[in-house]
């Protein structure tokens, strides 16, 4: 089709809908280099004033879905699930969640990427563990997917390449938080995935993206009736995040605590334990292999005997990675050189950690990255020592910082005491999953 | 000042206003190279569909205007004056004011544009006469004004380039039709040009970018509130573009219009002479010259003595070019191969000539460019040979098209007659000066 780019950016700068065809080609030519990024940008900040019907959104979702590789899975076999999270702290539930489906009779191949601004990332985590590959062709994961039930690679450069280009300019031009474009970027990548049943696991509060839960139920149905128009079963589960999900926020420290749930060392209440568990059995009633009710049991079984954490071996092992590390967690890379306890500066009782300013001091400490350039430094972050509600002490070790040298230890303690909330009456316990 | 083009763009996008200082930013990094393209077309869309307040329009401006080079004039010697036409069809208006001007005891050292779209440019028309030259110094430029009181240049490039670089991907990203961006780009480059009384010809129906006279008031209030800030008398002309100005559309065939009108051989009721002596008298009233009345009549002894054809010719010869077309409208080059004479259909009156279709029909002609890129053919045109409330016969010519091999002699006889309006009922005469 002949397709003219000032025609395409003129007509959503007056407010009017693009038919789906001309969405395709704009994103066709965007991905063969017919459109220079100064016009790519000028719709992007139109759609973000003007917005997009549902309609629009849709063929632009399956226009970046299509602009790449679609994987293609044996839809007879076991089913094929998928998670995507919107971004949270100290959130390893994928390492958890992947395990535990691949020990349910579900398959996980799950793409993930690395971590930007306050969160975290799967990729960055896993490569905290010696020898672990994420750069696995489509065969060898394939493969994995096939003899373990789950493997978990970074991005495939040949998926979705129209998301690249489109996320890599949004970046720098303030169009990031517009929800169609989001809601796009992330179920196109799900498209391209070729999983069928997928849960969104939607972060709300002060350490996510969006801090009300209005935006977030806003999104989830937008990407739940993108998911319906592309055949794809997708829910969304609503989760808190103001505060940090696990007690580890930093890449190794994540693993380790990963590692420790997957190995049934922490109390039935975790909320990185609870929200894995919820994950995983919501993806089993999705794929109608139990009701949610029996699928929590089954879940919670096999962390309990062990076969979750087998799976974990077993994929660790297949990408290349050393499976001791299971066993003894300390082999994941070593610790950081400085070990800090920051004490409570008075008696009381813990109201709140401030899951954003938590994400900003380790992504400030090296655990995270400012652009997607920065590298990345894998040994640093924090343990958290008492959760919400916990009653505290004067001088009480409110958390232990994993540093090397980034920030000077008055500020990080400075920034620790900023994030928490330490208040005289016991504030009670938060909702941890909300719908 | 440390300036962050991320935010800088966030701000607009979110509804807000810059600080001058932060517009002065913007600009000198976008002359400097520092801004991608991709990030200053994000900004233009939000500035499109956000708007800016006067006072960033006014910073805008100012900070365009000062990219450059600025242009400085002994303002203790004859009144500096200029004009702005906002884009007309057969509109040679600029050739006779600029020689009227400087007839009347005023300087006027004009840059002016080429054609884009369906409207001509000063140059283009000046460059039909043999020889002469719009590439002149600023040394050059300011002796023949100082020697002759006029000289038409075409743009110095080291006047506002951050105008040539917004405009150049305004151009290309539909961000073209916004009035902030339109005044700051217009008085930008007028305030560059040094003179202190600048008289707008604000053009307003088919054949003007504006067509409605609420639109054309609008950006006339606002032009006038920017020269204001700026320390400069601007006043505004609303004059009708429903049909061409002249009689002539085309490069060579304007020029030779403009000189039959600067000899006297035109009526006193001529539009292209009545426009033309209202605009020098008009600047002569701001200069405190005269008052409006009279300078009417100056315009007009200065055509009916000559004075004014002397000055034009005497800036034809400092300008290279060849003086004697003034005597023989002929030397300019030649005309073209074929001279179509289109007849009337039927009997009637004139009640329109459809300026903006007369005008594509001469820019396909070869006589304009669809882009700035394209060459153009100086040698093609219209004459029209009525007016409107012209009664006209069966088979009557209604224009001459002067034309090369560009379009067929089909399409230019339909394209003339769509262009054309006859009635049975004379429609009366229609108002030329709206304010």
């Amino acid at each position: 089709m002949n397709f003219d780019p000032i025609d395409f950016i003129a007509l959503k700068k007056d407010g009017k809908e693009h038919a789906p065809q001309e969405i395709r080609a704009f994103i066709d030519n965007v991905v063969s280099g017919d459109i220079p990024d100064y016009q790519v940008t000028a719709w992007l900040m139109a759609v973000c004033l003007n917005d997009l019907s549902f309609a629009e959104t849709s063929a632009l979702t399956m226009a970046i879905a299509e602009s790449g590789k679609i994987y293609r899975w044996d839809q007879s076999g076991l089913p094929i699930v998928d998670k995507h999270s919107t971004g949270g702290v100290g959130d390893s539930a994928t390492l958890i969640v992947a395990s535990l489906v691949a020990s349910m009779g579900m398959r996980m191949g799950k793409h993930s990427g690395r971590g930007l601004g306050h969160t975290g990332g799967t990729i960055d985590k896993l490569e905290s563990i010696p020898g672990f590959r994420t750069d696995l062709s489509e065969q060898e994961f394939k493969n994995i997917v096939r003899s373990v039930g789950c493997a978990i690679a970074g991005q495939d450069e040949e998926m979705t390449p129209a998301d690249g280009i489109l996320y890599g300019l949004r970046d720098v031009t303030a169009t990031v938080n517009h929800q169609a474009l989001i809601a796009s970027s992330i179920m196109s990548k799900k498209i391209a995935g070729g999983a069928k049943s997928i849960l969104l696991d939607i972060k709300v509060g002060s350490g996510a993206f969006m801090e009300n839960l209005g935006q977030a139920r806003s999104l989830a149905d937008l990407l739940i009736r993108l998911g319906e128009s592309a055949g794809v079963n997708v829910k969304p589960l609503m989760t808190s995040m103001d505060v940090p999900l696990g007690r580890a926020v930093g890449n190794a420290l994540e693993v380790k605590e990963a590692i420790n749930v997957l190995d049934n060392k922490t109390p039935s209440d975790d909320p990185l334990r609870v929200v894995s568990i919820e994950i995983a059995a919501r993806l089993s009633g999705m794929c109608g292999i139990e009701p949610l009710e029996e699928a929590r049991l089954t879940a919670a079984g096999k962390i309990e005997d062990g076969d979750a954490l087998n799976k974990f071996r077993k994929m660790i092992e297949m990408q290349g990675g050393d499976p001791g590390v299971v066993d003894e967690p300390d082999k994941i890379i070593p610790s950081a050189g400085t070990i800090l306890k920051i004490p409570s500066p008075e008696e009381g009782y813990i109201a709140g950690c401030d899951a954003f300013k938590i994400g900003e001091l380790v992504r400030d400490l090296g655990g995270g990255r400012k652009s997607k350039f920065d590298a990345i430094d894998r040994e640093v972050g924090l343990i958290l020592k008492v959760r919400r509600n916990d009653r505290v002490e004067y001088g009480q070790t409110l958390c232990e910082v994993h540093k090397n040298d980034a920030v000077s230890e008055t500020e990080v303690a400075e920034r620790v005491l900023d994030a928490f909330r330490i208040v005289s009456v016991s504030p009670g316990m938060a909702d941890l999953i909300l719908n």
